[in-house]
């Protein structure tokens, strides 16, 4: 068979390896070669092939008769320079795709289904349908516990995994969906002033107005590489950093490339998400918390129960000590939504200041006592004592100034936003209700994550007694577009239910 | 916000919608948008928006950071001009993906479900994971026959439909998967001859050595517009076209394109596929072949009937005449496979030539026979003899010669394949088993469909008695690189079981 050049085109197809062909070239339709059909892609010698979703060029420009063109992730991936001659066959495809049509049909999979499911997906083996198909397939109504325990172990043994070499590895991971809710910023310090062991990486926002990540960037380097963690552990017991670059379990990263676009939720799916992530991460103790109201992600304590079965299934079996606290979801936790805002309540709270949210003061003791508790020496039910005191004392806040030093901290925090909006009450009453989703959607119409300073500074919460034109809330914005947006949107529902005061 | 400016990228991304945004684009990170999200893409007017996947570029010479571009089909559909003003925006997910969902979790859809997906997929609003995710939520597990129905009336709703303005338009399906297996251009004619209107267009090959259209074209031309295939019809009573230039059923084109590189096969979506190109074709009446042999797409005659009472059940529902035939799948029909070799088998069928296939000829009467019945003229049990009458006394092939004429003949039949390889019975015995798929894959490696002469021909078919070395049958390329691949499959399985002679 005639060899092709190879040539780079500069397009992100994200996780999805995308070749591009002239339609012009002679193996095109010689070969059968359709739009949308896999191809594997070989040079001369021994070493795996590339598998890539064909797309067809018209342009010489792009890619002449005589090349063959790979996206940015595909040409890094296979590894050959530019003008390479290389060959292209029809792909065959991975045979773990077996497997995902036997998972469509009903049935269960194996644990061995499912590791070499995740290792044809890590080595991009999966087109986005495949993926698509896999997920769907592994969809809420056809996932049983077992399997869901199958795709956790299968995703942490197709990446990498820490060993941070100590029994009793802290960790916390909340489901999300409550705009404010930065406890694990006051949760660390508490915990690794007490001396327990709490390598910390969170994410940045994907869907909301801020992740941990983004928050604890207000104040320090949060992008740090694995050797610099290992060296802040070692003196400070805990650290607040992205992590979004180590190779912790690759196949989630992927999965989630499809799930996002395709608005699905599935459970199974989300356990094995956050527990494969953990157990990557060397965590050996986990608490995780389960917001339930209204507008957060769960809505009934029955199914944040069903949840906890299911988290509690899974980590025993994956060798993960695991706590489940069902929290209060009803409404926005703390004061500031958004990382500058969200970042400055955290300080306050560490600091003592009077002026700190008490309920995100409380959460995070909660928290952090339940936590505290994973050590053999603290007596069960002492925890939260325990966590006030260092908090109180101010040892947690000292403990944050170490972690922000060690980090590097950064020196001149954001300048606050330059627009701001004051949403007022239309009437006498009470607060009955708070939208966590519009408030959430109303601070990233301002800026944020993107603009640090930008976002939503809460003057009234649940219960809250408001007077006509008292304000709830203060929108922050940077950019006067932004800014227009989020007060438009405040004007078609500004998140907030006022009753009569004395019912809710 | 800021208008980009509009340029047409010449990559055809098949039937999935793209869009080029630069990296450095300022609303690349502002807005928040994101590789693989959808966007919608509009000018200042008020025509619909386009939506589009979005990739993201890193050269200036493909994309500009003031450009927004789109993949061909999405740049033609969107019909603006280049450097045309265009706003972008993320996309709401199409309303209809709140079915796909309910169809994940395992509910039933309604009409209206159907209807509003179909809607939104025609219109592109689909994206290919999208489409993924709504082919496994209807894989076999999870349809009901009530949803077949709708699916086939939503794709028929949503593309043209044909009406030839007769009370009695016949057609008839193979669900596919034997070689050699071309009786509709013996049926047509037969049919025509007896006066029954049967405006048959048909598929090229796609995983096949050959297709009615690809065959007939050997003898004819098959591309042709509406306007000339009214104007046979109105002379000949029937035709033999290629069927992919009228949008029947679009939706059926964008749901395979999807379906075919994730190997998926739901019987919910094939009846479905099947029944609504037909509806829309404007046929009344059809007869569906069945085969169902080892190697066969059905393998047993339990799931043959499985599969009939579906077609009977939307078939009624839909208001088409339908009748099922379950056949003999268990080897290839006829002697050749390839374009120019079925034509061969063909034409001797109708010629009542000594050398042709009887298998062939048997079939096609049978078939043929039970669409005369059709005609409420005929009596129960009449029609094959009044098929064999037709055919015998070459009423039949005058009218193929009619339709050749009118369709406008090839002068010159393709030459003979250039190169030749005999397949040789490697002892005594009898042919005992002949695997459909393998032959299909031999055929297609010499170069079937695209070279129109090469393919296969078999001496020897199921049962027949074979010495040593005898042939069983010859392998026939155009190209020395095809002829290798072929050759080389038969070496490694060459689709033949020889065992001792009266065993089977």
């Amino acid at each position: 068979m005639t060899p092709l050049k190879l040539r780079q085109v500069a397009i992100d197809t994200y996780k999805e390896n995308v070749a591009y062909l002239h339609r012009d070239c002679p193996l095109y339709r010689s070969e059968g070669f359709q739009a949308l059909n896999k191809i594997e892609i070989k040079d001369g010698e021994d070493r795996p092939p590339a598998i890539a979703v064909l797309n067809i060029v018209d342009d010489d420009s792009l890619v002449a008769p005589d090349e063959l063109g790979l996206s940015e992730q595909t040409f890094a991936q296979f590894g050959q320079k530019e003008r390479t001659p290389v060959f292209i066959d029809h792909a065959t495809p991975p045979q773990s795709l077996r497997a995902v049509h036997a998972k469509i049909a009903g049935e269960r999979l194996s644990q061995a289904d499912f590791l070499k499911i995740c290792e044809d997906i890590v080595r991009n083996r999966y087109s986005k349908i495949e993926i698509a198909a896999f997920l769907v397939g592994c969809a809420e109504s056809g996932m049983e516990r077992e399997e869901m325990l199958y795709l956790t172990q299968a995703m942490v043994e197709t990446g990498e995994r820490l060993n941070w070499g100590e029994p009793l590895v802290v960790d916390k991971h909340c489901i999300g969906g409550i705009p404010g809710n930065r406890t694990t910023m006051i949760i660390v310090p508490i915990v690794a002033a007490h001396g327990m062991l709490m390598p910390k990486t969170s994410s940045r926002a994907i869907t909301s107005p801020a992740g941990t990540a983004d928050t604890m960037e207000v104040l320090a380097r949060v992008n740090l590489d694995l050797d610099k963690l290992r060296e802040i552990v070692n003196h400070q017991r805990g650290f607040l950093a992205w992590g979004g670059t180590a190779r912790l379990a690759p196949v989630d990263d992927i999965l989630i490339s499809v799930e996002r676009p395709l608005a699905m939720d599935s459970k199974g799916q989300m356990i094995a998400s956050i527990l494969s992530k953990k157990i990557a991460a060397g965590s050996t103790h986990l608490l995780i918390d389960i917001p339930v109201g209204p507008s957060a992600k769960v809505h009934t304590q029955a199914e944040a129960l069903r949840l906890r079965k299911l988290f509690e299934y899974v980590g025993d079996r994956a060798g993960l000590q695991l706590e489940v606290v069902i929290t209060d979801g009803s409404q926005p936790i703390g004061h500031g939504i958004g990382p500058a805002l969200e970042a400055r309540d955290v300080m306050r709270v560490l600091e003592n200041d009077p002026r700190a949210p008490l309920d995100l003061k409380e959460k995070a003791l909660q928290l952090a006592g339940r936590i505290l508790e994973f050590d053999p020496d603290v007596r069960g039910g002492q925890g939260y004592h325990l966590a006030r005191d260092l908090l109180e004392s101010g040892r947690a806040l000292h403990k944050m100034q170490d972690i922000i030093a060690a980090q590097g901290a950064h020196a001149f925090p954001p300048d606050p936003a330059k627009l701001e909006h004051q949403v007022l009450a239309p009437a006498d009453g009470m607060v009955t209700a708070i939208d966590n989703l519009q408030i959430a959607h109303i601070a990233r119409l301002a800026g944020a994550p993107m603009d640090k300073s930008a976002g939503i500074d809460l003057h009234k919460k649940l219960h809250d007694r408001v007077s006509k034109d008292e304000p709830l809330y203060s929108v922050y914005a940077e950019f006067a577009a932004d800014f227009q947006f989020a007060v438009h949107a405040t004007e078609e529902n500004n998140g907030y239910t006022i009753g009569m005061a004395g019912t809710s």
